[in-house]
């Protein structure tokens, strides 16, 4: 059965990782993603490590499943080739400073007319509609502005950036999102629209309930460490060997897990009798925890947990997940052959369908892979007219 | 002109976070979103702070433009009356744990044969096709073991779960994506179909660069405070007011960078003179950069900074981005009147469509507000008929 995608044509202007995350998704679902590079240069992540054999795993890793074709914007040629491209496409797809397709005269304006059903979708910084127009975006400026390094870190210690970009891949993964509400409404009403997401309020909508603990409270949260702002104990706990968390989420598990400790004395302990008092006990509580962890191996703490039914985890390093039987099982890490590069082992989706799943196909393309195909295919070039675009350096 | 998922009737037995968020930004969409709700006690969020006038602002905040109907599920009228919903509807969601559908005898197969066209999605912690069946999935267990905690926090701190819930947050987002692919499924074939969200997976997928990381060289990705691992001086740094970010991502930006801070001596100082130079030698440049940010506000740097045409940024407390002009203008924190707690402020979509905006419409719905309405309008109850229904403990 087709992708869920099928038949959807995408002109990829992304590059690094927060478009470029959204077409990966996009593309992993069944859409052609055509992805549009300078001659020559390609995307800067292309030079982004690690390396195999010279060529970026971090690229491959997010570009799988599409193809690559060499196009130069600022060419006279190069903009109307990307326009009648845009006349046979579904979306455009662009994470540039706001102003920079409207210099090149490829705005959304502009393609609007050349295609009213044409779907637009940005992501910068601060958004195309801004006070900050001139404002860069990189991932950590919207972690920042977003407001989530404020509230990660320990409690005594520096604000701290979360370990991957979520700036990037939550504004990718909303860009998707209204993508494919914009795809619904084209095929039901045979209208475009531009989708403008900005880092910024990415980061701002998955604060979870800081902005509502301001907005009600008037207190600023703070960082808190590991632990639940409101929910105890619910953190990480160290153990001989490793670290490992827990979550009690309620009355009921506490009593579960004072019961697997061996510690039932703390079930008519005042300070630690519901939620609210342990969470305002928590300081005195995590020692009591972790006086108990401490002693034994991340192992062994799972063995007891996992079989008193309370919540516990592994803290994984990375080369625990690669080996995980689930991860395994549900083919979450998988093998790609790169022409150059050969075997790389990659994240595969985590949106796992049914009936039409998305899966990821292929390596990520050569930089212009695809240059003639498309061109001569879609657009009627003839190998000689693609051999003196190329000399020109327009592909 | 309607929003996109007008028309779409999802029933949400989704709880606390992880599903809510997928059907929060289903209803911000457009979808009705008809919240299936255990009488007289509801969704476990209702009781999590913080609260205004007894009410949960957290509930509030998630659980927007959605109706409520309470429903036993384990009583058979209750049964009844949700298998009767399911034909009338096209998507049910629920992030209980694997088998607890079926022990209600409310399986996807069962539900299917009622309704071949229904798209069911489920979000746990370890996936319904999975090896750990009966584990519970916390965030935190998905934030430990899909591999987040272990490489966010400081150097020579311990491992530090991200500050809000992007485990749930990342899990609900792409059952969003599922969920909008098999739609278009649906509407094309007539099939619906499973869409199964492991929180493991998510985080996983959001590594970013980590698992190649590993893959291609062997090295296991370890903490690095806010310090980009590759490109420096890209980090969090200290003014005399507050903590700011900067991505110096090349030699031009550190050119320019040096000039906006007086200190061109840094140009030819051998340690510094590249990027890879200045990675090496970082613990040698962060200093200098702080004895120099340390004596202004965080205001001063972000005008020397900007204007220098240096990537720059606050980082900001929750505060701060409440009153952000840039937040106002895109219409990012709203305010909704709750019928109990008042005017809350909460956070819109960041999702922004030019043509078909999805937004924040009105306040969550009290505890089962809807009921009398969905049984009488969509299954033709009567008044007597559903006041038996609610002696009886059903709704």
């Amino acid at each position: 059965m087709d992708k869920p995608l099928k038949g959807i044509r995408v002109l990829d202007l992304g590059h690094v990782l927060a478009m470029p995350t959204c077409t990966m998704q996009l593309a992993d679902l069944g859409a052609e993603v055509i992805k549009i590079e300078r001659p020559g240069i390609g995307d800067d992540s292309r030079y982004f490590g690690p390396f195999k054999n010279k060529e970026s795993a971090y690229f491959i890793s997010i570009n799988r499943n599409k193809k690559s074709i060499t196009l130069d914007l600022k060419k006279d040629q190069g903009k109307k080739i990307f326009k009648d491209l845009v006349k046979i496409s579904d979306v455009v797809t662009e994470n540039y400073r706001p102003n920079t397709m409207q210099k090149l005269g490829l705005s959304y304006e502009t393609l609007k007319a050349i295609n009213p059903q044409i779907i637009y979708a940005s992501i910068c910084g601060f958004g195309h509609k801004t006070v900050y127009p001139g404002r860069p975006g990189y991932d950590v400026i919207a972690q920042a502005t977003g407001g989530i390094i404020a509230i990660t870190g320990q409690a005594d210690g520096p604000p701290t950036r979360v370990g991957s970009s979520i700036g990037d891949i939550f504004s990718g993964s909303f860009a998707t999102i209204g993508i494919l509400a914009a795809l619904r409404v084209k095929e039901k009403t045979g209208l475009g629209q531009q989708v403008d997401i900005a880092m910024m309020d990415a980061v701002v909508s998955v604060l979870e309930n800081a902005v509502v603990r301001y907005t009600v409270t008037g207190e600023i949260p703070q960082r808190t460490g590991s632990a639940h702002p409101s929910i105890a104990p619910f953190d990480v706990f160290e153990a001989q060997d490793g670290w490992f968390v827990i979550g009690v989420g309620n009355d009921m598990l506490w009593e579960r897990f004072c019961k697997a400790i061996n510690k039932t004395d703390l079930l008519n302990d005042s300070r630690f009798t519901t939620n609210p008092k342990r969470s305002e006990n928590y300081k005195e509580l995590k020692p009591i925890i972790t006086e108990w962890s401490k002693e034994k191996t991340v192992e062994e703490i799972l063995n007891i947990l996992i079989n008193a039914g309370v919540p516990v985890g592994e803290v994984n390093t990375i080369d625990k997940i690669v080996d995980d039987p689930n991860i395994k099982l549900r083919e979450m890490i998988v093998e790609v052959e790169h022409p150059l590069a050969g075997k790389v082992k990659i994240t595969d989706t985590p949106i796992k369908l049914s009936l039409t799943p998305g899966k990821v196909e292929k390596a990520s393309p050569l930089l212009g892979e695809h240059t003639e195909e498309i061109l001569n295919k879609l657009l009627g070039f003839s190998k000689e007219e693609i051999k003196s675009l190329k000399k020109e350096g327009v592909v």
